[in-house]
């Protein structure tokens, strides 16, 4: 049984972060949260998907908004904890356990945070084995469990609870919404039993990013984080297809907080004085990755941003002119590559026009 | 006691079109659907503010949206019954009464309609004595009903429930729904007890809007029916200061659907060749009517649009290019001009800079 206390939370929030791919939130700010509910309550009980009772009533709680709109808000145990008991209300039922939505940035560090303060369990898995932007984008959607009701709670104590079958739509209501109560709001959505999440979520992903952000720190005392990180990965389930896809200078950057989402593009040149150039784009989390020669890795594949000295994860909101990274492509869990998942959140549900390549044959091209 | 039977419904929709003041919607449509539902389920009981026991539950049925859009859609029984539905199962409470939110178009309609299906008395009042744009420009919210729990459903059987404490925050978010759900959605709102609804209600509206269609329609036989319909606001305890304001034509119309309203402005020509020219702004409803010499009405008093001949009301989405009309300037009640009533829906709650002056005195200055 994994266990995350508040010793391990700097590299639970440092390894969530790097799944965060360049979304997800400031996860300083989580952490921080994470801890003092820790230490007020204690850390919670991290339970595996399949030790979950078929019967039991799973919560998501997460955290909706632009990331830029987050970091500028402090947190508010009371708010995340009102839409979650609103929830709980509506539905006449009380929750087992939390279960986070995303394995990213603050909606990571969030569920431990909600769960201390309600003494229950936080479920080890989540929905995206990664971040994505829009609610929909999950693989509790892609196998199965609905959306509604979900409630959304913000810091004003003002609560707005949608019933759709659409996951779209909640998505598209939520949002506005949430635009409307501060663009950055607290949700509880896909209210699910056991047997539900045993369908259709993404396991393990909780103690990977703990793995994560272990191996960063037991790669700076060697020396070498990014190979550390690399080396790690490989001996995963889910990240082993993984390659630094580049290191450069950020060179060109254009980001707009627009439609309740972080919008823009990153262009980097090698520091090698090669003169090659990378493009990654992003809507809150990064899209696609492209050189000269043509695509690098793609969604719902990750492409992650570390710092190239100490591998610290850089989210897109904190991208600076000059900033020199490492940019790495990985692989996404196989659950999130069927044709189900891809419909929901590959790159045509991005409107990318392109065909979903997996990260390990367009390195296989580049290699041959 | 009053009764309104299908054989009223055209004086009633109307009567309740011209108290619409520009907005509320296609009268005709509202009509329809009223007699419709009570062809197939009995006309509902009308009874009087003051009979309503104080500890009953009265619930406010309505159309929230801009005109043009309702004007495009269908009626759908079960979207009305459905915001109703959901906010009694929110509460945990039965609807004793239908409550009228506004006299005007279609909001007067559809709670005789709900109420038919149901089987539930409406209530001879409503919140505004006329229609406004905004949910919280109501005498409901002025005299300390709460909006909240609000439910909104759509017509794809989508549901939205808000809470909070601030009803200018509550049509924000409900506006941001409604524009998401489909521009025109049916909510529920305001719910509260008699006791409540003595408080806050001003009374004997939906009688007043029988009233005024019957006396169109009398005055269609006589001859005269705009004189007619002056000579029958005069006996009213609210509409009695009344006044022609302008007989002229279209000569100019601005009409834009943005933020979810019908904005825009008219300016009229005299038709007796003197190039005397009125212009009225509206948001869904007229606001305020100003000719050379300076301001003939404002809101909170209705400014009325009606064709010259017939005393059609005629409703800002359908106002057109070198219509014939004549503009009637009416009081509005008494507990709609006090300093509280004038904060939540006086001509600075339209940034209108202008101080309110109430119709009477506007006629006496000119008269003077």
């Amino acid at each position: 049984m994994t266990s995350i206390t508040i010793d391990d939370m700097e590299d639970f929030a440092r390894g969530a972060a790097f799944l965060g791919t360049g979304g997800g939130g400031d996860p300083h700010a989580g952490r921080l949260f994470g801890e003092s509910m820790m230490r007020r309550y204690g850390a919670p009980e991290i339970v595996a998907v399949d030790d979950v009772p078929d019967h039991a009533h799973c919560f998501t709680i997460a955290m909706m908004g632009a990331p830029t709109v987050i970091l500028e808000k402090l947190f508010n145990g009371e708010d995340a904890e009102l839409a979650l008991n609103k929830l709980e209300k509506y539905l006449g039922i009380m929750a087992d356990y939390i279960v986070p939505a995303e394995i990213g940035g603050i909606n990571s560090t969030l569920p431990l945070a909600v769960a201390a303060r309600r003494g229950l369990p936080v479920v080890d898995g989540d929905g995206m084995g990664r971040a994505f932007p829009e609610l929909q984008m999950i693989t509790y959607n892609v196998y199965g469990v609905p959306i509604a009701p979900m409630a959304i709670a913000n810091d004003h104590m003002e609560v707005t609870i949608i019933e759709t079958d659409d996951a779209k739509s909640a998505e598209d209501i939520g949002r506005a919404v949430a635009m409307r109560m501060g663009l950055s709001v607290m949700l509880s959505a896909y209210p699910m039993t056991g047997a539900q999440l045993k369908k259709s979520a993404v396991r393990g992903t909780m103690s990977l990013a703990l793995g994560i952000g272990r191996a960063i720190r037991k790669g700076r005392q060697a020396g070498d984080p990014v190979a550390a990180l690399l080396g790690y990965l490989r001996t995963t389930k889910y990240y082993k297809h993984c390659a630094e896809l580049f290191d450069g200078k950020v060179v060109d950057l254009v980001r707009e907080t627009t439609r309740g989402f972080s919008i823009g593009r990153c262009l980097f040149e090698a520091l090698d004085g090669s003169g090659r150039r990378l493009e990654v784009t992003f809507q809150n989390e990064h899209l696609i990755a492209r050189d000269d020669s043509g695509v690098r890795a793609m969604v719902p594949d990750l492409i992650c941003m570390v710092d190239r000295e100490t591998a610290e994860p850089i989210t897109a909101e904190t991208l600076k002119y000059g900033q020199r990274l490492k940019v790495i492509g990985v692989s996404a869990p196989e659950t999130m590559r069927t044709k189900e998942a891809l419909a929901c959140f590959g790159p045509q549900a991005f409107g990318i026009d392109e065909p979903f390549r997996p990260i390990e044959a367009l390195i296989q091209d580049r290699s041959g």
